[in-house]
């Protein structure tokens, strides 16, 4: 089997959206696992001394991002809204993916995540929409939720991991050591030997 | 025939580089006629608060392009050699480009100026290479150098036209006032109607 791909994916990334719902069944298709490496943003936006998301600080990035989202659903036949709030904190949803990184039901929680927050306008921020998400995925739900408070450090981690390997943006792809950046980069990923 | 499609395009941007030696041939191949746009991004970074090429201004952005790009034209077989100075001033190019912008020639002339800056590693803003870049192109390659110096309105009409546009980046393009950024965009600008 072909080496893995790291999915490196922020719960507040729109980009991340379309990767997130896609990316199980394109691996699949080409025989490679995927490593669903949950980071935040954040911090990482900080050090390039931004206090708010690069789609908030210049408009006219932000304004193309949201028409840009609307035709990349439309092609990948997702469900598409415009979220009310953005971007919104993952740190709580970032925490629970992290804590159920072994879990086989970890990447239909994310997915349901991004669904969430980018399909049904929900604030992903809040505990009961994430248990949502959990219900129906994870064995037990509450267990899953409260597991996420003990996963602070995992989550630090891969966020360090993340700068360490030089991400900058999500989603971003390691294959073999190669970094791609971008939903418009999966294939190429997909296709890193 | 389909409507045309706007290339704006900026002389010192890497991405634009590989845009800029296939648009001619994928346009013609759907029957889209190329209409060449030269703008200014300098201008625009400013108003965001950049003083420089987000790329140098990023750094972890920066060495990810670079990367990118290789492999980009590796995938296109172009010839990339990363440029010793970046980002170069493009602006005495651009304008050549804009006082020859209904010469049937110009295509060719800003093509060989993406070599130059991208391929052979040259300094675009020194006139003996724009000179080169023009001989065997421009009929008389010596007045098109000295027309660029009296298409100052023109650069800035363009530059003013793309911020209204809502353009932030090169390469952009605009069809049917539809827009779309970046080099892994042509294809989705080519196929819009």
């Amino acid at each position: 089997m072909a080496s893995p791909v790291e999915f490196w994916f922020e719960f507040a990334s729109t980009y991340s959206y379309p990767t997130s719902q896609r990316i199980a069944d394109e691996a699949k298709r080409v025989g490679r696992n995927v490593l669903w490496r949950p980071f935040l943003l954040g911090p990482i936006f900080k050090q390039q001394g931004w206090n708010d998301s690069p789609f908030n600080l210049y408009p006219a990035k932000g304004a193309y991002m949201y028409r840009d989202l609307e035709r990349l659903c439309r092609n990948h036949d997702l469900p598409w809204r415009k979220p009310s709030s953005f971007p919104r904190n993952g740190l709580l949803a970032a925490r629970v993916a992290c804590a159920a990184l072994n879990e086989p039901w970890m990447p239909e929680f994310a997915r349901r995540v991004y669904r969430a927050n980018f399909a049904h306008d929900e604030n992903i921020s809040k505990p009961d929409v994430i248990l949502a998400c959990l219900t129906g995925v994870a064995p037990d739900p509450e267990a899953a939720l409260a597991a996420g408070a003990d996963a602070k450090v995992c989550l630090r981690k891969h966020t360090e991991r993340a700068v360490e390997l030089g991400i900058f943006g999500a989603p971003s792809f390691l294959v073999n050591g190669e970094l791609f950046w971008g939903d418009d980069r999966l294939a190429a990923a997909l296709a890193w030997h």
